[in-house]
Parts: C-alpha cells; structure tokens; sequence
C-alpha cells in the first residue's frame, strides 16, 4: 500500500478548512554582507505571529540535495511523490493556458527560433517576437495537416507557443529537438522505445511541414520542440482526501497543476492582495484552498535579495485578510527556494509553519530558515505537509484497529 | 526510478572539486569520568571552525541501529543503498589486495588454522603466522587442481589469505566453513541454493585437498574460509555523478571499496600527513576526493579513548594543508561510529559538516554528537551526502520542469 492509499482509507470530511499558503521559491541563502536571509532581512511581524503560534520545520521538496523544478516542487506539496508522479514539461506548458488535455494527448512546448540558411540555429527565441506575432505563426502553423493527428498549436507568450497532437496510439517517448544551444541545427526527433516511432514520425512530418511555412517569416523561421509528455494519471484530491478544493493563483503553470489534481480554479488575479480577496469571497464554498504567491521566487530567480525581501514584506501586510477569516488550519510554506545568491530555485529546504488548534507549537517565534530548524516538525518531506494538514484539520481517522 | 537514476538524470560536470575526508569510525561515545564523546575531549579548532562555516548534522549510515561493516559503510557515503548493493567479505578482502575480480569469479576470505589430531580447530589464526610464512603455504595451496576452476591464493596479512575461484558457472550462495570458535569442526560448505551445489563441491574438494598439503604445516595445517561472495555491479560514480574521483587511502580495503565504484587509486600513503600532501599533489588533476583516515577506528575498536583522542588532535592539525586548497565543497563525516566505550563499530549516527559557499550555515560552532545534533542539516540519511554534495558543487540541475 502507498502512502495516498493509506490516506485514502482514513480520509474524511470535515467542516474544518484549510488553507496552503505557497510563497513560491521561499528559502533563501544569506547574504554575504548581513549574513542574514531573506526571510531574516524582512519585517514580517504577521508571519513571525504564525510562527510563535504554530508549530514550525524545514521541508525537503523531494530530497536533500535535490533541486526540484516548478512540476515536482507542487505534486510533493499537495502530497503526490513527484519522483513517481512527474510531470513533462508539454504538458505543464499545456495545462497553464487552458488547454484541456485529453489522457491519450502528446503535449510539447514550442519556440519559434531563428536558423540560417545552412540550417543553424542562430538564435533559439525568434529575437522574443511579440506574442502578437507569434499568435498569427501558430495559426499558420495549426494549418499544417499529418494524416492520423489533429494538432492544436497555441501561443503562450513571446516566442513560445504549446503543440498537443491528438489522434489514436501516440506516444511521448521521444528526444527533443532543441539543441538547447546555436550554432547547430535542430536535433532530429527520435523514438526512445519502438512503439513510439509512428508517433515520432508524425512530428517530423510536422516540423518539416512548419518549417517550409514558415520560411519568410524570418527571424521567426523553424521551430524547436521539446518537454513531449502525457498527462499523468493522477487520483484527485477529492479521491484521495475527500476535500474540496479550489485554486488561487496568478500564473498559468499553477493553475495547470492545480487542475491536474482535481482542484477548482479561481478567476484569474493579477495581485496578492486580489488573491486573498478571492480567497474571502470562496471561503464558504470550499474547503481546502491553495493560494500561490509567484512574486518571491521572480525576484529570487532575478538575483534580486531586496525584491525579495520587499514581496516577503507585502504578503506579510496582506497577511490579515486571510488570517481575520481563522481557517482551523493554515500551511505557510514553499514549493522550493530560490535564494536570490543563487539566481535560481535550489535544493535548500523551505521553512514551514503549521497554524492549528491542535499544532502542538514550538518555541520558533520567527519565521525564518534557521529558526524553523528549531521547530517541532524538524526536517520533513513536503509530501507530509498533506497528512499533517489533514490530521491538523481532524480529516483523518485511525489508521487500523 | 530509484534515487540513482534521479541522480544520474540530473547530474552535470562543473569546475567545483568536492573532498569527501571520512575520518573512520568517528562518532563515539560519552567517558563516564567526564561525560564527553572522544570529540567533545579533543582539541580541534580547525574542525570547530569548519563546523562554525558549514551546515551540520547527524548521518545514519544504514538506518537507526543498525550497525555497518565497511562495505556497506562507505558504499552509503558515496550514495549507494548499502542494502540493495552489499559487498561479501571474500570480495572486498580480494580488492583491497589489487586482486582484480571478474564478474563471474567467487572470492572467499581464508583463515589458516590449527586442527588437531581429531580435525577440532584448536586456534582459528594458527598462532598469527608470518605473512612470509602464509604466502609461501598460499603457493603450496594454488598448485591444487579442481576440475572447472582457475584457483589463485593470494596471501593478505599473518594468517589472512584470499582464495579466487575462476570459473563458468558458480554461484557464491554458500555456506561458510569458519565456525568462529575454537573447539568444534570447521563446518561443511553447503549450498544455499540449489544452482550454487556444484561450486559447494568444488570449494568442498579443494578444502580436502588443502588439509592433506598442509598435514605437515602446523600450526598452519588447515583452512577456513568464509564471506564466499561476488562483485557486485555497480553503476560506477563516473557515471552517476560523471565525477572525476581518486580516492586516497592507507589501507587495502578502502582502495578495494573505491576501486569498485571506479575511482582512481592515489599511490599508497603511509600516514595521513601523507594522504594530505598526496590530495595537494593531485589537486588538479580530478573534481572529486576520497580521503579515508582509519587511525581513529583503529583506537575505537582496540577501546582506547585516548589514543582516539588523539588521532582526533593529529588530525585537526594536519587539516590545514587540505582547507588550504580551498575545495569548493568540503565534507568531514565518518562512516559509522566506533565508541571506544564499545570497542567496535556501533549504530550511533556519525557527526558530519557541508561547507560550501551555498551550504546555509547553522548556528553550530563544535564539531561533536551533541553539537551536530542542533545542525541545520538535521539528521540525515549517509545516502543523502553524495547529493548534498553535488548540490553544493552546483553540480546537479533542476529535477523536472
């Protein structure tokens, strides 16, 4: 018996609700010249309340040492494994812009690039055309016909655009044909296992076709493909948990893995303060909310430690709205971190706190790494921040006699 | 996909060079005069300081209580589940000794023994013979034929010798003969599997042939032999972590262990200032260093807290020659614990400190149990080291999109 099957034998419903607070790429690192996180430069006096009064620990999103990318960092969080369960990049790229992807649907993520006239990548993003422009090339492109496929081809933003080939017997086992560098020419497309070779020579067929559409529209001229993937199977968290969900974010991916577990979405937000709003005004109708806050991990992403430090600070401020509607169990955590020192999302564990009638607290009164270090969950893996929740919300009963 | 394959999924060369310096043995236990650990007595400022800037915790070679042999010991350290791949003692006796295995050869440790006139052993070591006297019955013994073997006897230290069977076929699934006491029969070699009888009978026929060669040798004139084993296969660290590795060692069977998952062995060193001065000699020319200090497990096991007190002292003293280097990430654990309270190995997980410029210190500033108790990487898994490392040499990319 796995871990979710364990669960889904004791789950329950209850009137108790949950909030999951995501402060996406949370962790830092100091800085040299303070010696001091993020997280310990910030004024966070609502944050640092949660502390005192829940119970605090560190989380590993997959394991120590281990980095894990936007997919992973998520799945762990709402209680999946992620190395079991992971998630091609197609199908994230898909999932974000509303596509609704059918089990059997081969998902790739697209850039229109820029080759020479020997065929040499010269530049993988098109100069970053405007999305505009991109737009009207995936129409041109979704013209392409291949015998025993439909193929949608939808822009995302700039130069990348999602393909998803539909038809009977497809299969996601192929290489990529971005080089990931210039001064070659796209990688050839190939079948990783036999029964993918029909599918790999659709999208050849394919690649040729747009490559011939889109020979005058230079700097946009070829296209590179990768991340092909299927959309995991994946019990809902309804299945798992009995809960009923609802999705509060800003930025497409999230929303796409949040649909992916079953779980309603919110109307899109543009800002924090529009994301608690929301979440007060579906707080009756749900009970169990995943509130995803992008901004930290951009600024960490950016090398920005004072961006950084100024979003931690504003979600701090914004904090009272959703504190004032005193969910029975509130998670504040990461998916990850992304110190700014590092310019990216790293292997560190992520801070987290637990707020509870039932947390058993601590004596951390700071939310920060070091003080969380302290804390009374230790140093736990993100895919039992679920059950914790759960237990914390009294939505688990015994397991055995 | 088992953590390996994760690994090796993600795994990139970088410019940072890691040293692993495993100190044998280094966990211990508290004197009951003054209730400090062999660390908490030793005068170690530099391994103080290293815990001052690094990140430090508790690692548990296999799993709380259990005790590891070597093998198992350091195969954890360089990430490898120590259970799923166990090294025979027949195996890791013969590597330490430039025995160069094939994959099918069977490798058994060999005790010359006293019998008497009724065949009872009277002493399991034959009064710790010479080795010059064990190589010259080690050239009596490879002279015995059995019909489908290759035999090579090669003598390793006293009455310590390795017997290689060579061959189409055999199967290591024995029996040992050695009872590990005096006063009893060596024991019959059985299969303990059915496709393992044949080589029973040609192990148990070349022992009848070695009684009646050593008839005349006493002390020495019979054999035991136990730890009938395989080289396991393992996916070597060149091509999991794509490192460059020598290891740096003292003793046989370190070498033997490193050499197995495909590090190059560094000349043999005689004392750890040696093994230093060895390290700064081939600084350039890899990414990645073992450096094994035994003396420390050697008081452990003969119970002399002092003496490894002072193993303790001599190498903090000498660690500056290594720190000097400068190695982007810098790893000090052991391999298990050996208290001299017990006089051998123990199941108390090992002390152990990261730094690197990414480690995200922690508030620890002595290198000891109860120190790294307190540490930011809390208490770990020696499986998860090799990662961390890796982590912390930027040498791992981002797991799933």
């Amino acid at each position: 018996m796995n871990k979710l099957e364990l669960i889904k034998g004791i789950a329950r419903t209850s009137p108790e609700k949950i909030v999951l607070l995501v402060i996406d790429g949370l962790g830092g690192l100091p800085d040299a010249r303070t010696g001091k996180t993020e997280l310990e430069t910030a004024r966070i006096p609502h944050l640092d309340a949660l502390a005192t009064r829940g119970i605090c620990g560190l989380s590993d999103p997959i394991a120590p040492g281990i980095t894990p990318g936007s997919g992973p960092g998520h799945l762990a969080l709402f209680g999946y494994d992620p190395v079991e369960y992971n998630i091609g990049r197609g199908v994230l790229e898909a999932m974000g812009i509303d596509i609704e992807l059918g089990a059997e649907d081969i998902a790739a993520r697209g850039n229109f690039c820029t080759i020479d006239k020997d065929g040499i990548i010269t530049d993988r993003r098109a100069g970053r055309i405007s999305t505009e422009k991109s737009a009207g090339l995936c129409k041109l492109l979704e013209r392409i016909s291949v015998e025993g496929v439909d193929i949608k081809v939808t822009p995302v933003r700039e130069h990348r655009f999602v393909v998803v080939f539909r038809g009977a017997d497809l299969h996601a086992e192929l290489t990529e044909s971005d080089p990931s560098m210039t001064g070659v020419s796209p990688l050839e497309i190939k079948a990783e296992q036999a029964k993918a070779r029909r599918t790999a020579n659709i999208v050849k067929e394919f690649i040729t076709a747009a490559k011939g559409v889109l020979k005058k529209h230079h700097p946009a001229n070829m296209i590179l493909l990768r991340g092909f993937s299927r959309k995991p199977q994946l019990p809902s968290l309804q299945e798992i948990y009995k809960l009923k969900p609802l999705a509060i974010t800003v930025y497409p991916m999230y929303r796409g893995l949040a649909r992916l577990v079953g779980m309603a979405i919110s109307p899109k937000c543009a800002t924090l303060e529009d994301e608690f709003k929301t979440l007060k005004a579906n707080y009756k109708k749900f009970d169990f909310f995943f509130v995803h806050i992008k901004w930290t991990d951009t600024a960490g992403e950016d090398g920005d430690f004072g961006r950084k430090v100024n979003v931690l600070e504003q979600i701090d401020a914004a904090l009272p709205v959703l504190t004032d509607l005193g969910p029975d169990v509130l998670v504040v955590t990461g998916d990850h971190s992304t110190p700014a020192m590092l310019g990216g999302h790293s292997w560190h564990p992520v801070p987290l706190v637990i707020c509870s009638r039932y947390c058993r607290t601590d004596s951390v009164e700071d939310f920060s790494e070091k003080a969380c270090l302290g804390g009374g969950l230790g140093r736990i893996r993100a895919t039992d921040i679920m059950p914790l929740a759960m237990a914390n919300a009294l939505k688990l009963t015994k397991f055995g006699a």
